[in-house]
C-alpha cells in the first residue's frame, strides 16, 4: 500500500495580490518540501483570495490570474520545487487566455484549481457546486464544472475538488467513488460561523464514506472584509478516522503520512458518472522520494471553548482588516461601558496596544465611574489613552441652533464622531466602531453619531455574548497569570447609554437576557411572530421588539441609498471587496 | 378570429404592503373592467411588492401571500368582478400552505403568477428562468418552475410568464409555440436603465416570433430603494407589430382589443417540450361580453428623450423612497453648487416645494455667490429656506483640538452633517444627499460629511450628466412658459467644495469631459488600464484615475463593516428591504 505525505497548507492570502499570494505559494512550499511533502495542498482561490466578488467582470483581472498561475509553476520549478506536486486555487476563464476586446466579461469565469508540478500545469479542475446562498453569489460569478479531474500521483489515484463539492451530496465525491480513486483532495474558503468547527468533520465523514476513499481538506485562515476564515484543515481516512487536525485561525503547515491504496484504472480512456465526465491524468515519476525514517504525524488539535473560539475570529478580522488594508492604527471611544471595552482588550490583542488610540469623550451626563473605568481599561491594556471634552462643541450647537429632547441626545453622539474622525484625518486611525448585534437589530444607536467608524469587530455579537465574552477574557487572563484587561466594574453596572441624565437601556429596552433570544429567533432563525409566541416569548415583549427591529432596517442600511439608472450604480450591483490590493496600474 | 379586450394595469405596488397591494389590484380590476376588458394583468409579485429580497426566508410571509391571493379572489367575486380573469403576480412555495414549525425556510419558494377567475385560482405559473446578475439574485431565492401553463380563456389558448423568461430564447417561449397558443402573458418587475426601453420592444418581437404569438407585456411603476420601475407596458402581434404602449413612469391603463387565433389543441393531456411540461387549463364559460361598438385602441407613446427619461426616473425614485418610508419631508444643504441645485430641483419636482427644506451652510471659504445662487434657487422653486452659518461650530473645534489641513477642510464638511441631521431629528426630514457619481467614483467626498444623508437621489449620475440634466430641465421649463428652477450661475460655474481659498475641482481632478469617459468605462464597463489606453485615454491619466477609484473604494462602503460569526450578521448576508411594510404584528 503506498504512502503518501501530504502538506495541508493553511495560508493567509489577500484579496487582489496575486503576486504576493504567489510568493506564499512559493514559500509554503519550500516548507513542505523541507517536511519531505509529496504532495502540497493550497486553498480555494489562492492567487486571488476569496471572494474576489465582481472583480471577476474585469478581463484584466482574470488574465492576470491566468498568467500568474504559469508564471508560479515556472518560479517552483526555478525553486528547485519542480518535483512537488502543489494543488493550488486560482481564477480561470473560458475562451483564450488574452484580454480581448468583444469577449463578453466575467462569461465563464472559473472557481478552479491546478496542479503544478515540473514547472507545468498538468491538471486543472472546475468547482461543480456553486454555493448561492448566506454569504455566497457564486452562480453571479461563475460557470459549473462538469468533469472530475483525476491524478495519478506517486500510484494512487486522486481526485481534485472544491469546497462546496463537499458540502452537497451526490456530486464530485459520489463520481470520485465511481472513478475508483484513494483520495479525495477539497481545497476552501470556508469562512468561519459559530460551532461551524463541529459540522465539518462529520461531514467530511459521510463524504470520505460516499467516496469510499481518504479525503485532505485545507482551508484558508485570515479576515476578508466581514469574512473570517479559520482554517480547521483535516485528513480523514476512508473509513471516516480523523488522522490530522490544524488549529483554528493561524497559518499551519498539516504534514501527515497518509497510506492509501493504489490506482486500479486505466489512466486513459473517459468515463461518465452521475452527470460528471472522469478525465485522468498523470504527474511524471520524478516525485519526491518516499518518507523514510520517522513516520509524519500531523496531529489533532482539540476543539477549544465557544468564546475562545469567538474571540480568536473577532481578533483575526480585525487584525487582518487593519494590515491588508495598511491602516497603522486604530482609535475608538472608550466610555467606561462594556462594549467599548471589549473592543479596546480585542484591538489591543489584534495589533498591540501601541497601535490603539482610546478616546474618553466626556459629556456632562458621563458619570465619574464612566471616566474612571475608561482609565482602567488604559491602565490595564497599555492602550494610547487620551480626554477629548464633548460639552464645549456640543454647547456651541445648542447656542446656534433651537434643539430638544432626543436631537440633544443624538447630537453628543454626532459631536463625537466628529472628533473621532478628525483623529482619523489628521493621525491616520481607522475608527473603530463598537455597537453591538442587539443594539444594531433594535436601532438603539445615533446614525452618523456612535455608528461612525471604519470597522465594528463585535457587529454580529449579541449583547449577552459580549459579556460572556469579556469574563472568559479576563478569565483566560487570570489563568495564565496575566491582567485581566477589562475592568470589572464595566462588566458589572447596567449599561447605559449617557446621553440624558440618568439614563439606563433599560429605559428603551427589555433586560437583554429577555431581547436577545427574541432577537436571535427573529434575525438569525427567520422565525415571524407567531413562530416566537410558540417558542414561549411573551407576546406583548415579541411585538414590541420586532417593530423596533423592522423600523430600525433603514438605520442599519445607512449609507444613502439612492436612485439607479445603471448597471453599475455603487451599491448592491456593483460589489468589490473593500480589502483588495489589485491595482490596474499594477 | 376571436377578439379579446386586453387591460394592462401599470401599477405602483408597495413591498411588504400585502393588504395594501390586493387593494390596489380590487382597485384597477374594477377600472378594467369599467373599460370592458375581458382579461386584467398585474406585474410580478404584486402582491408583495419586488424584490422581497430576505423576506423570502421567513415562513410567515410566504404563508402571508398565498393566504391574500386566495382572499383577493374571493374579495374580487364579492365585488362583482369575478367573471374577469386578472393574472396577479405573487410569492408561493412548494409544501403545505399553512405556517409548519418543522419546514425549511426559503426552501423551494417560488416567484408565482396566479390567474382568478369566479371567486377562485383557476390557474398558477411558476417562473422558469431565474435573473442572477446585475441587481438580480433569484438563485438565492426561487426555485425554477418546469411547466408552462396554458389556459383558455374565451376560446383563445393563452400562456403564461414571467419577466426573465422573455430575457432569454429556447425557455417559455418556444414551448408556447409547441402548446399552440394566440397569447403569452408577460407580467414583469423590470428595473429602469438608461436606454433600457430601447432594447425592450426588439425583444418583446423577437419572442413572439419565437412563440408565434402576440404578447401582452406588463411592468410596474416607481421606486423601491435603489430601483426604479418605468412601466413601459406594450403589446405587439405574433408578427412584432407594436399594437399599443404605455408611457414610462406613470401609472396607467393600457386598454386594447387584440385579434387572436382560437385554441386548436384539446384541454386535456399532458405535452412535454422542450424540458417544460405543458398543463392547461380552462376558465368557465362566464366572461365578461365581448367588446361591442368602439374598439378600444391603447394608443402608443412615443419616447422621450434620454434627459426627460432620467429626470423623471430620479423624480419617481425619490417620490417614493419618500413617500412609502412615509417621511413627511426632505431636507438638503444648498452649496450653490450645481449638484445641490438639482437634487433641490428634483425634489421639488417630487414632492412639491412645501415639503423641501434648503439650508444654506455658509462658512468663511463660501464665496459671495455661493450664498447668492442657494437663495436664488430657493426663490425659484419656492422651497423652505434657512441659513445656518458653520463658523461657530467649525471654530469650537478648532480651538479645542489641534487640526489642521484636509481635516479641517473634512471638519467643515462633517459640521454641515450635524446640522442637517439635527434637523431631520428635530423636524422629522429625510436628509438628501447630493455628491454625483463621478465624485464618488473617485472618493472626492468627506465621509460622514457631506456623504450624510438618507437618500442620494444623483448617486449614479455622473457629472457631466448632472449638467445636461440641469440644462434639459431648465430648457423644458422655459418651453412650457415656467421659470427654470436652475440658477444659470449654478450651472456656469466652475465647480469647486469651497473649503479652502479659492479651491477648485480641477485642482484635484481632471477636468470632467476628460474624467467621466474613463469613470464610465472602468466603472460600467469593467475595463482595465489596458482597454481604457487602447479606447485611446491617455495613460498617465488613466492611471491617476484608477488609483483614486481603487482607493476610494472603502470610503464608497462607508457603513462600518464587521466581523460576522453567523449566517445572519447585518450587512452582505441578511439582505432585507429598506421600503417595506411588511410587519409580523400586522
Amino acid at each position: 500500500m503506498p504512502t503518501l505525505r501530504l502538506a495541508l497548507c493553511q495560508v493567509d492570502p489577500t484579496v487582489g495580490d496575486i503576486a504576493g499570494n504567489a510568493e506564499l505559494v512559493r514559500a509554503w512550499t519550500r516548507k513542505a518540501a523541507d517536511a519531505g511533502a509529496q504532495l502540497a495542498l493550497f486553498p480555494e482561490l489562492m492567487l486571488t483570495g476569496y471572494p474576489v466578488e465582481d472583480l471577476v467582470f474585469r478581463r484584466s483581472f482574470v488574465a492576470a490570474s491566468r498568467a500568474a498561475l504559469h508564471r508560479l509553476a515556472a518560479d517552483l520549478a526555478a525553486d528547485g520545487l519542480g518535483d512537488l506536486p502543489v494543488l493550488v486555487g486560482y481564477l480561470d476563464a473560458d475562451g483564450p487566455p488574452q484580454v480581448s476586446a468583444d469577449a463578453e466579461p466575467g462569461r465563464g469565469a472559473r472557481n478552479a484549481a491546478a496542479l503544478l508540478h515540473g514547472g507545468a500545469v498538468v491538471a486543472t479542475y472546475f468547482k461543480h457546486h456553486l454555493p448561492n446562498y448566506g454569504v455566497f453569489d457564486e452562480d453571479r460569478y461563475f460557470v459549473s464544472g462538469d468533469a472530475l479531474t483525476v491524478v495519478r500521483i506517486g500510484g494512487v489515484d486522486v481526485a481534485l475538488t472544491i469546497c462546496e463539492d463537499l458540502w452537497q451530496a451526490g456530486g464530485p465525491f459520489a463520481v470520485a467513488r465511481h472513478a475508483g480513486v484513494g483520495l479525495v483532495l477539497n481545497i476552501n474558503g470556508s469562512p468561519y460561523e459559530l460551532n461551524k468547527d463541529d459540522i465539518r468533520l462529520p461531514l467530511v465523514r459521510r463524504r470520505a464514506a460516499e467516496a469510499g476513499a481518504a479525503i485532505a481538506y485545507v482551508n484558508m485562515v485570515g479576515g476578508q472584509d466581514e469574512l473570517v476564515y479559520d482554517g480547521d484543515s483535516m485528513i480523514v481516512d476512508a473509513n471516516g478516522t480523523l488522522l490530522a487536525r490544524a488549529p483554528q485561525f493561524v497559518e499551519h503547515l498539516l504534514v501527515h503520512d497518509v497510506d492509501l491504496p493504489p490506482a486500479k484504472e486505466p489512466v486513459d480512456g473517459e468515463q461518465v458518472a452521475g452527470g460528471m465526465r472522469i478525465v485522468r491524468a498523470k504527474v511524471s515519476d520524478i516525485l519526491p522520494p518516499a518518507p523514510v525514517g520517522e513516520v509524519a504525524v500531523g496531529g489533532i488539535i482539540a476543539p477549544v471553548a465557544d468564546e475562545a473560539e469567538v474571540w480568536q475570529a473577532l481578533v483575526v478580522g480585525l487584525r487582518d482588516y487593519v494590515n491588508k488594508n495598511r491602516f497603522p492604527s486604530v482609535v475608538l471611544g472608550l466610555s467606561g461601558g462594556i462594549d467599548s471595552a471589549v473592543v479596546a482588550a480585542l484591538a489591543v490583542d489584534a495589533l498591540g496596544p501601541d497601535r490603539v488610540v482610546g478616546v474618553s469623550l466626556p459629556s456632562q451626563h458621563s458619570s465619574e465611574h464612566s471616566r474612571a473605568d475608561a482609565e482602567e481599561l488604559a491602565k490595564r491594556t497599555g492602550l494610547d489613552f487620551r480626554i477629548e471634552p464633548i460639552q464645549p462643541m456640543v454647547d456651541t450647537f445648542l447656542a446656534n441652533m433651537s434643539l430638544s429632547g432626543v436631537t440633544v441626545e443624538n447630537l453628543q453622539a454626532r459631536v463625537r464622531g466628529v472628533i473621532l474622525m478628525a483623529l482619523s484625518n489628521q493621525e491616520g486611525h481607522l475608527v473603530l466602531t463598537t455597537g453591538n448585534k442587539s443594539e444594531l437589530a433594535v436601532g438603539y444607536s445615533t446614525l452618523y453619531g456612535d455608528s461612525v467608524g471604519g470597522y465594528n469587530p463585535v457587529k454580529d455579537v449579541w449583547k449577552t455574548l459580549i459579556w460572556r465574552l469579556a469574563k472568559w477574557r479576563n478569565a483566560d487572563a487570570e489563568w495564565r497569570g496575566e491582567t485581566p484587561p477589562i475592568p470589572e466594574n464595566s462588566i458589572g453596572k447596567p449599561p447605559s447609554a449617557e446621553l440624558s441624565p440618568g439614563q439606563l437601556d433599560s429605559d428603551s429596552l427589555p433586560e437583554y437576557d429577555v431581547l436577545d433570544p427574541i432577537l436571535i429567533g427573529y434575525v438569525d432563525g427567520d422565525l415571524g411572530r407567531e413562530g416566537l409566541v410558540a417558542s414561549g416569548h411573551d407576546p406583548a415583549i415579541v411585538d414590541r421588539v420586532l417593530r423596533m427591529v423592522d423600523t430600525a432596517e433603514y438605520k442599519r442600511r445607512q449609507s444613502a441609498p439612492g436612485t439607479k439608472i445603471s448597471i453599475k450604480a455603487f451599491g448592491r450591483d456593483r460589489r468589490l471587496p473593500i480589502t483588495n490590493r489589485w491595482r490596474e496600474d499594477g
